[in-house]
């Protein structure tokens, strides 16, 4: 009997990490949820989970980490596998692949969080089949990353669609946005803390004709014009807690049906069949480090 | 002695066709520009241009299409080659392919006129090295087209940058923009006819102090913020007629660092590399054909 591979797979969020041993098979032997605390807590924290499934599952494969941003994912950079300057106090410059590399010598994947789970939705989910897809979080923080014919971008550094800089919605002139980079980008502006920052509330808490909802679908859909405009994908997802709100990725499709107002694709596009939720559901950022890791042995 | 291959190679534009006659060393042994007419006058008169130069210089080994959109570049689709929807009178659902495939018995490369020169600059000029870079044309129309890892990009249709819908500078809120689809998008703002709709003047007749350099340098510096954000490109290239105004480009770039706020790439990012003009000048157009011409074969 042949033992399949497994692979050490880290979904490393700004506010918890999400540790798995995941197969070749994308069975999952084992998974922890950790806070995100200070790196000297988390990663030794994180070190010893894997330790510990060796032990019984045997040595990884590979690892695969999909993280919070930004990040050095340059091969040829001294700071590959680095956080980059982040607002997340304690993790600038902090090297994320490094000690997994090491403790268990092997080869480790590393990108952006969101261009692992739009790898992993390509591979197995919502965009299997589109040439050009993007994947986009709306949570704690807003953001984006994309796949272009089989493998995420990165370019100068990778996607940052979260610093997009949307216009402003006539009737949400006063808020000053709380992203500390940019204020007013859509990360300042509709993400989960934001929402809670102008309203006191999350969104899904917020009456169904609170104008709330427009609003942030109005910022949303004017990311997915933006991609349209510039990418011209076949698959746009959209996951992340804010957008477990009951009916605002439709909101979303209708705001941007209009504001492409025909054009883009004219008739041809139906925006249900372009806008979508992750396929892969609560799982893809775990999957995204899968892919990631399998790509990288 | 070897005769090099030589191609029939066509910028179309909306106001003019540029065509050559092209070796495999870039050497243009013949050119014409004529103006677009109706499709039953343009057509024929580029074929008799081909015709004649096959006489004098052999057989062509393949067409290459750089045109104004939007246009169907789907190989698979059947409309391959024609023109799709557009604002330009005669144009919609022309082939444009089609009639010089046929004449010449020979492949044809076709694609967006600034997914051409993207890639013309990615393989001759200023983006060489780039693994991710984008051309935009600022002049009758707006557009942008760009290059991943060595190929034009497609996805659902083809970018189409000249609809990306910027935030309105605040001393320009009156003006309610050309574009026939969206009205304020970039190109119904920022384009030839938009400047001279609510200035009289083209940019370049203003004086060097009239506010319309800032507001147009702001709308082209949030396309760049935005393709940071969506695309991440390591070069930038700003072509066509409104960009040869005098420090146009230069305002761009720093209004791209302010609205950047020192985010994308941190310090690590020059805008004057960043963000420059065609290296390939006036022949960036005929170039693109060339690429595509080149690549069919």
């Amino acid at each position: 009997m042949i033992t399949p591979s497994i692979y050490g797979c880290i979904e490393a969020g700004g506010t918890k990490f999400i540790l798995g041993i995941v197969t070749d098979t994308r069975e999952v032997l084992a998974t922890l949820r950790i806070p995100t605390e200070a790196p000297s807590i988390t990663i030794p924290a994180a070190l010893a989970f894997f330790r510990e499934g060796a032990i019984r599952h045997g040595p990884y494969a590979a690892f695969g980490i999909a993280s919070f941003g930004p990040v050095d994912v340059d091969r040829r950079s001294p700071s590959w596998g680095h956080l980059i300057e982040t607002p997340k106090v304690h993790w600038s410059n902090i090297d994320l692949a490094g000690p997994f590399a090491k403790a268990f010598d092997c080869p480790v994947g590393f990108d952006t969080d969101v261009n692992g789970a739009a790898l992993a939705e390509s591979l197995w989910g919502a965009a299997v089949g589109a040439d050009i897809a993007t994947y986009i979080t709306v949570g704690t923080g807003v953001g984006g990353g994309a796949m272009v014919e089989g493998r995420p971008i990165h370019g100068q550094r990778h996607p940052e669609m979260g610093h997009f800089r949307p216009a402003r919605h006539p009737h949400d002139t006063r808020f000053d946005g709380i992203c500390a980079f940019h204020g007013a980008c859509l990360e300042g502006l509709a993400s989960g803390p934001a929402i809670i920052a102008r309203w006191g509330a999350s969104l899904s808490d917020l009456p169904a004709d609170h104008e709330a909802h427009d609003i942030i679908a109005h910022y949303l859909a004017q990311l997915v014009i933006a991609q349209q405009a510039l990418l011209s994908p076949r698959r746009i997802i959209f996951g992340g807690g804010v957008m477990d709100t009951s009916g605002l990725l439709q909101r979303v499709r209708d705001q941007a049906a209009i504001l492409a107002a025909d054009y883009f694709g004219v008739a041809t596009i139906d925006y249900d069949a372009l806008i979508v939720s992750p396929a892969l559901g609560d799982q893809v950022g775990l999957m995204g480090a899968l892919a990631l890791a399998q790509r990288a042995r």
